[in-house]
């Protein structure tokens, strides 16, 4: 299995302290070290960087906790290798381009059967069941919303595939398209939004704090989602299995199932 | 106008000392200093670092520049804006998937005018010229071969698009699918093939020499594409105007046209 680590915000923000917490659990604090990869929107654009070296020793993962990119959307993944061999081609999240928009995902879980992609639209590059869901969800979108659609249009679809799909197996999953971050729990995921008055936060996997107060200003609101809570000293909201939740400007503005 | 770099090999290779010396034109020896972007495939993988810095102060170019990636397709293009705002989107090398294969493609020169998109199979997420030509040419090539074709009929047809497109201005650009790379010369476009038995090369842009002899193999062969020479010693090169050249395993297997 993986590990997940989102964020959505209403202004751009680093993710420099969640990412030090998260990224040890990459061969350190817990064993998913078959390789990570971070993606950041920034306007339309994505950045992506990915590694198959683990989260904990990859020169990359030392750039990206040093250099506070400020994104309104990032997801985030450390693997513990089930399905496909650990190379580039098979390290989340994947990227795709969809309606003009470019689409990151990222997955934690296993599907047991693979639904079939009918098109030619979107196809796996390598070989994971969870680059296969991403291609499936972004074909079955396009199919029902061929020129694109209103936000609510999109999730109330999403809560369907979703459902469908996580018949297939077990699906935690990311997505975002740079407006808003979708989260799915199967078995388990966590979100806490963080907004005034901000407190001091201290992580699980390290002996590190930060001073959220000193940090924002009054009108910040960020929602970061994680596998299993970054922090010991905050109250993380549990996802129940089979909940989707769609985060937009730092806040959930689903439930949607 | 921009720069190009690419590189294409027969066994994995970094691409440290080309950009050692290409990074400088971005900020330092040159003024193409509206961000950059490299791309290296490892497998079917790819991984694209973009920065809308310069590569001569980005963090993440340093890092390019300390990380030895060894790939056999590398492009990556430094920036001097004059179609599209200075944002990540608007940063190439730029990504799609295609018949399940990542295509990079970047671009130096100005389309007076763009053609147009007939389908939505691939769309712009910024808003330059040169990601609106990497669209159209993915949406020729996929309509002439939907499920894809052989390496020679796809090369054909590239040279057929490529000079339609040049109709519309200037056309410099590198594509690569991670099998091959092309170059395509409107103005101004330099290659080398560096094989056994290996020199010395010296840097244009910084007083820097490497001794390929120390570092490779009598079988490395490899093919360094970029707009003006990045050595001063060796013999680049220089393409025609109009000419597209494919390159695999480090040498040209065209030109095609």
């Amino acid at each position: 299995m993986c590990q997940l680590l989102g964020m959505n915000c209403n202004v751009p923000t680093d993710i420099c302290f969640s990412f030090e917490g998260f990224r040890r659990r990459g061969g350190e604090t817990d064993h998913h070290a078959d390789g990570w990869g971070i993606g950041f929107f920034e306007g339309r654009g994505c950045r992506l960087f990915l590694d198959w070296k683990s989260s904990i020793s990859s020169p990359v993962a030392e750039l990206v906790r040093n250099y506070p990119i400020h994104s309104t959307n990032v997801i985030a993944h450390i693997r513990k290798a089930t399905v496909g061999r650990i190379t580039l081609a098979n390290t989340h999240p994947f990227m795709r381009e969809m309606w003009g928009r470019q689409w990151l995902f990222a997955h934690n879980g296993d599907l047991k059967t693979l639904p079939g992609l009918s098109g030619d639209r979107f196809l796996p590059v390598g070989d994971t069941d969870s680059e296969h869901a991403f291609c499936w969800l972004l074909e079955r979108l396009h199919q029902r919303h061929p020129k694109g659609a209103a936000a609510e249009a999109v999730h109330a679809t999403l809560a369907e595939l979703a459902a469908e799909l996580a018949g297939h197996g077990t699906l935690n999953f990311l997505l975002s398209n740079g407006e808003w971050l979708a989260a799915h729990c199967a078995t388990r995921l966590h979100y806490i939004v963080r907004q005034a008055p901000f407190g001091r936060a201290h992580l699980v996997d390290q002996d590190v704090s930060v001073d959220f107060d000193a940090l924002t200003t009054p009108n910040d609101r960020v929602a970061v989602i994680a596998t299993l809570p970054l922090t010991d000293n905050e109250q993380w909201t549990a996802m129940e299995p089979g909940e989707l939740v769609v985060f937009q400007d730092g806040q959930p503005i689903g439930p949607r199932r």
